[in-house]
C-alpha cells in the first residue's frame, strides 16, 4: 500500500511517536513564519530561551498586520522586530512588502519541507507542496530554537479532483464548495490532501487559495502534490532549483474521502457571518453592495489581481461602491504594474492600498453600519471587520469584480456579456524584487535589540494548584472564534506585546464587562460550545485570559490551535463527557475540582467537576508532555524548570 | 496708483465695508471647499439653515482625512457626506481621490475668484491666482448658503521675487525661507502677494506649495498673479477656458515689503517642532533618518512626486529608512504611473499609499519613539504625528528623497554626484480622470440623507450671561496650535460629528485631566500666550471647549481663524491690554467680569476682569456683527434668532 503526499512528508519529518491518527507525534520543522501581530510576543519568547541564533533552515518574520501606525507603538515594535531578526538570523519582510503567506510562497517555500507559522493561514504554502501548519507563537518560538513540533497525528482526508474549472470560476469557489459541504468543523483533526486528475488543472496560486482556507474547515493543514505546475511557479520566481517532485504513490490510500468535479463548481459566496454559510452567488443576486475589497492572504496572487484588472479595464466602478484593492505583495503589485493592470484599476476608480493584511485583520476598511461588503478574504466572523454589526460576504475575485461593475451581487459568469473570460495566467517569469526583504547578517552577535516602551515583561504564571474553586465568568455558544475572545484591529493589536494592556479587551464585543469581572474575581472559568477558539492562531486568546485569572475552559470541543495555546499557557482545556451537561452550567456558577494535580499527573482523562451541588464529568485529553506543561502552569514555566535542572 | 492682484480680487468681491486694513469687510464667495474632518459638522450646520441647494457657483466636499476606517464611524460619515452632497448640489471627491487642495487646483479652481475652505491650507489655490481663505466650518456653511464672508481687511504684503531657483531647490525652500525670516506670526493680518520677475520662473504647482504654507506664517491668504504659467496648467488640465489674466498694475504698491532672490535660496529644513524652526539642510547633515514621507496638501503635485521617482530610479532606499509616498491625488498618481515613475518608487523599496492626507493629519504613519521623520508636510507641531515625543522635520521632496537614498539628512545638491538634476516639469497635457468625483444631479430634491449612529444633534449653547465668574482651567504658553487644543488623528477624528464624545479629548496631550476638570466645574476660562490657536482651521477647537463650559479665552494674541471660530461658538476672545498681566494669572485663579452684556453690546473694547482681588484690563476687538453673535451665544443661535424674528 503506497503513501500519499502527506504521509511522505510526515514520515520524512517524524522524530517522535507513530503515525497513527489520534496519537501524539513530533515533527522536525524546516521553516518558520512569524507575522507582527503574533510575532512580537513569539520573538520575546524566543529571546527568553537564550539562543544566539535560530536553528531552523529558514526563519522569516513578516510585518504585514500592524501597518496603520496611529501612534508610536507599531513603529516601535517594527524596530524591535527588525533588530531581533538581524540578531537571530531571521529574514525580515518589511512593512508594505506583502502578506506573509504570499511572500513566503514567492520567495521561501520549498516542496516537501515543513513550515510552522504563528498564523492560522500558514497552510497557504500547500500551493508549493509544503506541509505548513499554523500554531501558537510559543510553538513557533520553540521550533525556531530547534525543538520539534508536537501535535496529534491527523487523519489524511483525500479529496479527489476531477474535471476542470469553468470560465469565471476559480480556486476560491473550490474551497467555498468544501466549506458548503463540510462546515467550519469539517476538517478538524485532518490533513486535507487534494489528488486526482483535476489537480494538474490548478496553478500553484489557485492551490494556495485552497490551502489557505483549509484553516476555515478547521483542518490541521492542506497539502497538494509538488508537480510540474509547482516547478513552473518556482522557475518563474527564479527558484526552480528548490523544486522536487512529490506525488502520491499510485496505490496511495486515505483515511477519509470526498470528490469534487471541478467542472461542476459554480461561483459561490459565504454569507454573514461564517465562512461556511455558503450559497451559490446566483441565489443572492441583486443585493446592493456598498464595499468591495480585493486581496488578503487568500486571493493575493498575480492571477487574482490581474483578473480583476482585466474585468475593470475600460469600465467604471458602479456609483456608491467603494472598491478597495490590497495587493498580496510588493511583487504582485510590481508585476501588475508591469503588465499595465495598475492603471486599469485606477481609471476604473479603485482605491489601491499598500500590500498587507489591512481590512482582513480589521486594520482599516471597516464598512459602515448595515453596509454590505464583499471581500475576497478568508474570514467573516462577526465584528472582525471593525464594525460591530457588519454584513461581510466572502467570494472570489471574479465575483467581487462583478459586484464592482454592477453595484449589486452578480454571478460573475454574466460578465461574459461584457468581455470574454480573460483567462489570466501567472507570468512565466515574475519580475522579482527583494527590496522589501532584509537579509540577516552571517553573524548577528553585535546587533543591539531595540525595545520600545510598549514592550513589557512577560507575566509570571503560577503553577497549577491542587484545588480549583472558580466562578464561570462567561458562558458562550458554538464556534466562538479567537476574534471574539481576543479582538484584533487597530485599537487592540498595538498592545500585543503588552499583556496587561491587551487583556482589558478580552471578550470585549461579546461582554464588555468580562475583563473587569475576571480581574475582580482573581480567577475564573469560561464555558463554551463546539469548536471553541476557531479561526486565528493568536496565542493572546489564551495568554490574556490566563493573565486575567482564567484557569479552566470547559467546552463541547476545541479548535486545534487554540487548545494547544491553552495548554501552552496553563489553562485546562476540559470537554464535557456528556455534551448535554453544557446546559447544566451557567454564568455565575462555581466549578470546583479537587485533587487536580494528582489527576493531571496520573494521566486521568476523566476530571470530575462539582457544580451547583451536583457533579459532572469532564474530559482531559492531553499527552504526557502536555500534562507536564499544565502542571508547571505553562510551557515557558516548564522550559524554565528544565533549564534550572528541575528547580522551578 | 495702480492695484495689486489682491486688491483687484478684493474689489471685485467686496459687498460690505471699505478696503482699509483693520476694518471689517465682507466678501462674496464664489467657491467653497469642505473636507471630511471639518465638513461633516459644517454640512450639518448648512442643513440647519434649511436651504434646498447651495448658492455658490461651485461647492466641493472632499473625503481625504478620515481614510483609515477602523470602525463604522468614518464609513458612516462618508455615506452621510455623499448623500448630502448629492442633495444640496455639491461635488464629492471620494475617498482615495486625493487631498482637497490638490484636487481643487486640478479640477475646480478659477483665477480671480474667491474660495472659502474649511481647512487652513485652502490658500494652496494661490497657485491659480485664486483668492482662497481658510475659515471655520460654520463660516463655510454660511457661504454655501449664499452669505458673504466677514473678515478684518488685511494688509497686502508684497514679496518681490527675483532670480531663479537653483537645481535641487524648489518652492518648498522658498516658503521655508519666508518662515525662517518671519516666523509663524509673520503673516498675521496680511495677504501675501508674490510679484516681480521671479514669479514667471515658478510653475503653478510650485506657487501652490508657497501659497499652502502661507498658512504657517499666519497669513490670511497668499496670492500669485494669473499669468501664462497659470494658463499652461489649466490647459494641461483641459480647463484653459476658465483662465483670465490677472496681473498687478505696473504702478501697484503694497502695505508691507520684502524681497527674495530665488537664486540665493538654499535647501532648508524646519526642525522639531515648529514650521518656523528653519535652518539650512547643510547645518544638520548626517542626522540618522528613520522615516521619510512624501506628499500631503503641500508638495502633492506631479512635479514633486516625479522628481522623487527620478532621484530613486535604479537606487534602493537606505536600510533602516521607512520611505512612504502619499500621492496628492488620483490624477497625480495616474500621471506618475503613465510616465513610469510608480515602478521606480516600488523597486526602490518605497511604500506607496492611496492618495490622501494620511500621516499629515495623524492618520497612520506615526514614527516610533525618538525616531527622526523627514516629511514634505506643512506642519510639525508636537504630537501631530500621533507620537507624543516626535521628531518631525519639514523639507522639500528633493531633501526628503536625498535622505531616503543616503539614510541621513543630506543637502540634496549632493545628489548631483549620482545623477543630473532631473528638472521635472508638469505635463503639457495631464491624463485627466474624474472617476473619483461624484457630480451632483441637477435636482437633488429626491435624495435621502444617510445619517449613521455617530452623528448626534448639535448641542444647545446658552446666550452670554451678564456676569461671569470662571476658574482658569488651564494656562498655556505661546503658539499653542489647534492640534494641541483639539487633537486629530485616528483616535479622535471619527468623533467629529459627535461633540459630547470629541470634547473628552480637548487638550488631551497637554493636560489629560482638562476635559474632566472643565466638565466638573461646569464653566471656566483658558489663558494663553501669543498666537493662540494657530494652525488647522478646525472649529472643534472652539466648539468642543465651549461644550465643556469654556466661556472666555484670554490670550496675548489669537490666530485669525481660531478667533473667528471662538466668536462663532460664543467664546469671548479677550486679549491682555498689558501683556505683562499674563504673568499675574495662573491655573485655578478665578476671573470675574460684571456687566458683560452691556459692555459687549455697547461696543466697549476694554473689559475689566477681576482676578486675585485686583483688576486687569482686557481687550475685546470685535465688530458689531461679532458682538451680536457673542451675545446670542454663538452664530448659529444668532441665525436662529433672525429666523424666528428676534425670538431666541
Amino acid at each position: 500500500m503506497g503513501d500519499n503526499v502527506a504521509l511522505k512528508i510526515l514520515k520524512e519529518h517524524l522524530v517522535e511517536g507513530e503515525l497513527v491518527p489520534g496519537q501524539e507525534i513530533a515533527l522536525r520543522i524546516d521553516q518558520t513564519l512569524l507575522q507582527d501581530a503574533t510575532g512580537t510576543m513569539a520573538m520575546l519568547e524566543f529571546m527568553a530561551m537564550g539562543l544566539p541564533r535560530v536553528k531552523v533552515a529558514l526563519a522569516a518574520q513578516y510585518v504585514d498586520h500592524n501597518l496603520l501606525q496611529t501612534d508610536n507603538k507599531n513603529a516601535d515594535d517594527h524596530a524591535f522586530l527588525t533588530s531581533a531578526a538581524q540578531k537571530f538570523g531571521v529574514y525580515l519582510s518589511k512593512p508594505g512588502n506583502g502578506v506573509s503567506h504570499q511572500v513566503s510562497l514567492e520567495r521561501f517555500g520549498v516542496p516537501g519541507t515543513t513550515l510552522l507559522g504563528a498564523d492560522s493561514h500558514t497552510p497557504t504554502a500547500a500551493g508549493l507542496g509544503q506541509l505548513a501548519i499554523g500554531a501558537g507563537g510559543l510553538d513557533v518560538a520553540l521550533a525556531m530554537a530547534g525543538h520539534p513540533f508536537h501535535l496529534t497525528c491527523p487523519r489524511i482526508w483525500g479529496i479527489k479532483l476531477t474535471g476542470k474549472l469553468q470560465p469565471w470560476v476559480s480556486g476560491k469557489d473550490v474551497i467555498l464548495e468544501m466549506l458548503r459541504r463540510h462546515s467550519v468543523k469539517g476538517g478538524v483533526g485532518k490533513i486535507i490532501e487534494y489528488y486526482g486528475p483535476g489537480v494538474a488543472t490548478l496553478s500553484a496560486t489557485d492551490r494556495a487559495t485552497i490551502g489557505n482556507m483549509g484553516a476555515e474547515l478547521g483542518a490541521t493543514t492542506t497539502v497538494f502534490p509538488s508537480d510540474l505546475n509547482t516547478l513552473a511557479f518556482l522557475k518563474a520566481q527564479g527558484r526552480g532549483e528548490v523544486w522536487r517532485e512529490l506525488l502520491a504513490d499510485p496505490d496511495a490510500t486515505y483515511d477519509d474521502h470526498d470528490e469534487i468535479d471541478l467542472s461542476q463548481v459554480v461561483p459561490l459566496i459565504a454569507c454573514p457571518s461564517s465562512p461556511d454559510n455558503v450559497v451559490p452567488v446566483s441565489e443572492i443576486e441583486g443585493l446592493k453592495v456598498d464595499q468591495v475589497i480585493i486581496g488578503s492572504s487568500v486571493n493575493s496572487s498575480f492571477r487574482d489581481l490581474m483578473t480583476v484588472c482585466r474585468i475593470l479595464d475600460g469600465r467604471k466602478i458602479a456609483p456608491g461602491v467603494a472598491f478597495h484593492i490590497n495587493p498580496g505583495s510588493r511583487q504582485v503589485l510590481e508585476n501588475v504594474v508591469a503588465q499595465g493592470g495598475f492603471m486599469m484599476l485606477l481609471l476604473a476608480g479603485g482605491q489601491v492600498h499598500q500590500p498587507g493584511c489591512l481590512g482582513c485583520i480589521g486594520m482599516g476598511q471597516a464598512p459602515g453600519t448595515n453596509q454590505v461588503s464583499l471581500r475576497t478574504f478568508p474570514r467573516n466572523f462577526p465584528g472582525r471587520s471593525g464594525t460591530k454589526e457588519d454584513r461581510v460576504y466572502l467570494c472570489s475575485p471574479e465575483t467581487a469584480a462583478a459586484a464592482g461593475v454592477f453595484g449589486v451581487v452578480t454571478d460573475p459568469r454574466k460578465l461574459s456579456d461584457l468581455l470574454p473570460w480573460p483567462a489570466v495566467q501567472n507570468p512565466e517569469q515574475y519580475l522579482v524584487d527583494d527590496a522589501g526583504i532584509i537579509f540577516p547578517p552571517e553573524d548577528g552577535g553585535a546587533v543591539e535589540i531595540v525595545t520600545g516602551p510598549n514592550i513589557v515583561p512577560f507575566p509570571e504564571l503560577p503553577a497549577l494548584p491542587d484545588r480549583l474553586d472558580l466562578e464561570v465568568i462567561i458562558k458562550v455558544g458554538d464556534n466562538i472564534s479567537t476574534d471574539t475572545i481576543m479582538p484584533a484591529g487597530n485599537k487592540v493589536l498595538p498592545f500585543r506585546s503588552n499583556i496587561p494592556a491587551i487583556s482589558k479587551f478580552v471578550f470585549e464585543q461579546a461582554d464588555p464587562e468580562f475583563a473587569a469581572r475576571a480581574s475582580e474575581k482573581g480567577d475564573g472559568a469560561v464555558v463554551g460550545g463546539e469548536n471553541y477558539g476557531q479561526g486565528s492562531s493568536r496565542e493572546h486568546a489564551a495568554l490574556a485570559p490566563r493573565y486575567l485569572g482564567i484557569r479552566v475552559k470547559l467546552a463541547k470541543s476545541f479548535a486545534r490551535i487554540h487548545r494547544s495555546n491553552l495548554i501552552n499557557f496553563g489553562i485546562l482545556p476540559l470537554t464535557f463527557r456528556d455534551k448535554g451537561d453544557y446546559d447544566q452550567v451557567k454564568q455565575g456558577d462555581r466549578l470546583q475540582i479537587a485533587n487536580l494535580r494528582e489527576l493531571v499527573q496520573g494521566g486521568a482523562t476523566e476530571i470530575p467537576v462539582r457544580v451547583n451541588g451536583g457533579e459532572i464529568v469532564t474530559l482531559l485529553h492531553a499527552s504526557e508532555r502536555e500534562r507536564a506543561e499544565l502542571l508547571a502552569g505553562g510551557l515557558l514555566n516548564k522550559v524554565k524548570e528544565e533549564t534550572n535542572g528541575g528547580q522551578s
